[in-house]
């Protein structure tokens, strides 16, 4: 795929998003976009190009800094929840509650009892989500242990994504199979019929964000769009029952 | 009970909700009080005696008005969710979430799906609060249709009680039946382990307003009660299990 | 005074309270009552007779705990400034944002520059309030040397009053002077036309409160005052400015 | 400037944005951008530049709907007031409290005396951020109305940009009088010490979005840019100041 064919491709796909958008908010449908995956998978570009052309007034990403004391005593889910969507919004969260089943696993940011509750209470609280009538949308980007290196090395590099580096980068690739344990886990036991995990390959950018956004489009199944929006790639976006089933695989 | 008779065991029972609260300050506890029940049940009374001689900075008491329609489109618990205790806060809710089951449903504020979602929820949503800790003490205090009419009388009567007078009031009683159905199917879906319900007989409402303190702090458990703490009554504070099992009745 | 008359005469004051509520919700009124004093002034107690028969949805009682570090990086009116009463509402603050200028001076809690700024600020925000149709009342409640000892004391010795016990009660009579100075560099800096101090002499907690009550009837001025409300007492409630004319004194 | 330069530039100007957000949040400074303009002006598209490579959990844009009735009733600033930085953080807004003067006033959303106080109130308020230490920085982005005309009609025939189509673009053109009018009195009656006004000319987007960076970066100022960061070009980004000295002219 050339530059040029990205750019184009990217476009019409825009264009839909724009469709459903103006469908959401003429249905009072709520939208809520879970971003996951280990440093560097994507996240923040992927999310970049959904927005580019939304509403503004309608639309929220949520990148929440680290949980101060207090939030740290409360309900894990409860700072997470003041952002979800009302009617016509779309709240899209770059990480997520997922934290406590992936960073603060490998990080001992909580205890492994705070680990276990939240995997045991997540599936109960989307389902609530999902009977509230939002809309939750869960991506799992996925990236090779190779590919994450050299992105990292790369941000090290460009005075550009300084504030992209963060501390835990440093032990991103050092900790890569604690990483994958917890990620396991977590899309093992939060995967359910109320928020399916969908997995995204992202060692390729391009297709990554063009298939993600296929994918969403094709989830929201508004009536209206203006345009084909061709199925995405099923070697790039794929349920994770795929995975369960030995169909696709995740790195490793 | 004389007035006198009242007076001093109502202050005994604070000096040991004022030791609860030390104690509970000094473990981080979170403490989070439901109170519920018809019109004219008795709810600020007897929150006004528990919470008289508690620090007013860690206590809040959550009375919320009618939802927006913003907030009406929103994930129902969402905007109780936000006032959920933090370490050694107390939260007491002057009615709750259960809106939805009772006053809702029987005036037709909600669609019968929202109410059936929330039965099905309403139990999951609890759990997790008991998994994170959170001590939470759900209280249906029960009235009499009798005594009802004779407080919501009373009320009219009162011009200090102009406030307490809701238009929902003046269909109390002729809705009598349609609130004891709701009550029966609300009790019975959401006591559970995590969020078991506890009934408070409140025709006599000195009584009612000790035994219930009394039940608190026997929820509680405070290992330094500075005084001894009686058992509530078993006849005035009983657990929905013993309705379940047909060894007390709720007022019908 | 006896207990009797005292309980009579505060009952009509509350029914003229209660009609002030009603009329405030009618008409959309804004009110925000802001109650400052030294420890034991009588604050906590003020507070309770006034909102005893008013709407529990309607009201709120704001007691806000230190702030913690975010919150003091923050525009020091932020976290106050997000309980303001909209249309209908009672907002009542139990200590307000003039702590700055009270207790984290005299505690050292904040630098000089910080409490300079307030003092400097405090006026222009109110008027804003006041410019936007809030009622604001400012009460301060003076009481003697002599007797907040005796209150102190009594808290200490009263197992009902621990939670009221602070470390801050410990050192009051220490920097009593302190504390007089703040006083009254504050009343003198913020005292203005959108947002005057009234000074309520609260030696004798009854006068007070009956007293109190009566000011802010008089305030509002609710033309539908079902009974006569008497004018306070001019010598336990005075506008600061008769304390600068020198014709009313606080304590010393 | 060809678009390989625009673009080169662009980076340079970004490595020093990050520059300063690494000093900022070091610093703990609190950083406060308003972007204000008529529709079309630009305001979406440079805030795109500007936060492009900043930390997404650091940053916040915000961008809000039209009030509520319950917010309509507070005070003005209120919902605004909440956004405000705690130490170390950006926070953007995309329209603001300015609105009061701008579109309310020119639409009637609010009514002459609501504007009115808006206009006297602004300059305290925004001397107490800056006195808080907030680094407040006010950008009016100055369209021509030929330019604005082609930019709606262009939006209006992109498929792309229909969300930025709003019922207020229609009256644009036809109240670009009233409009210019409504900037005029705004700008000068809130162009003070503590939030002086900067004029960005927008008709050529590159070079307003250069020079909107430059600008912020000079005024951060932050003592560790990597690069020579140059002086923004006096005839597109110029002080009120020199409006109001006949020096420089905003588009009528
Ligand atoms: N000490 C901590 N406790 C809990 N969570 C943390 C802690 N430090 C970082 N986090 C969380 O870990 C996640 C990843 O951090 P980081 O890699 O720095 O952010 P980003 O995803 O923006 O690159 C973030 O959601 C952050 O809030
Ligand atoms: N239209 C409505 N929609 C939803 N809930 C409502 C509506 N009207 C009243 N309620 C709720 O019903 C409950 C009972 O109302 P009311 O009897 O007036 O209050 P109170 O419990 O204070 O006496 C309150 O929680 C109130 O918020
Ligand atoms: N009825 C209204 N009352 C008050 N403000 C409004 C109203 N309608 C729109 N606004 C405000 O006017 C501003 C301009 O609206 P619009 O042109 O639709 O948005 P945008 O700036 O995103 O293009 C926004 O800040 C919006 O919140
Ligand atoms: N360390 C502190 N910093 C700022 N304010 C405080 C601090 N400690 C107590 N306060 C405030 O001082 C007031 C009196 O405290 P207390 O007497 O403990 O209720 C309350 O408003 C407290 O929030």
């Amino acid at each position: 795929m050339t530059d040029d064919e990205y750019e184009a491709e990217l476009a019409r796909l825009q264009v839909a998003l724009v469709d459903a958008q103006i469908w959401a908010q003429a249905e009072g449908k709520k939208i809520c976009i879970v971003f996951e995956g280990r440093d560097s998978a994507g996240k923040d570009g992927a999310i970049k190009r959904i927005t580019e052309h939304l509403s503004v007034r309608q639309t929220r990403i949520i990148a929440l800094p680290k949980p101060s004391d207090r939030e740290k005593s409360q309900w894990w889910f409860q700072r997470y929840a003041e952002h979800l969507p009302a009617a016509g919004e779309w709240v899209i969260f770059n990480r997520s509650w997922y934290n406590r089943a992936g960073v603060e696993k490998v990080m001992g940011f909580s205890t492994p009892q705070e680990q276990e509750i939240f995997l045991r209470d997540v599936t109960p609280f989307e389902t609530m989500l999902d009977d509230a009538g939002i809309i939750l949308i869960k991506l799992w980007l996925d990236i090779s242990k190779k590919e994450q290196k050299a992105r990292l090395d790369d941000r090290r590099a460009d005075p550009l994504k300084r504030l992209k580096v963060s501390p835990l980068d440093a032990v991103a690739q050092e900790k890569w199979d604690a990483y994958s344990a917890a990620r396991d886990e977590m899309l093992r036991r939060s995967h359910h019929a109320g928020g399916p995990w969908t997995c995204v390959k992202t060692d390729k950018k391009k297709d990554a964000r063009l298939n993600t956004i296929r994918h969403i489009l094709h989830i929201l199944g508004c009536p209206a769009y203006s345009l084909d929006v061709p199925a995405p790639d099923a070697d790039i976006v794929f349920g994770y029952d795929k995975v369960i089933a030995g169909e696709r695989e995740l790195f490793k």
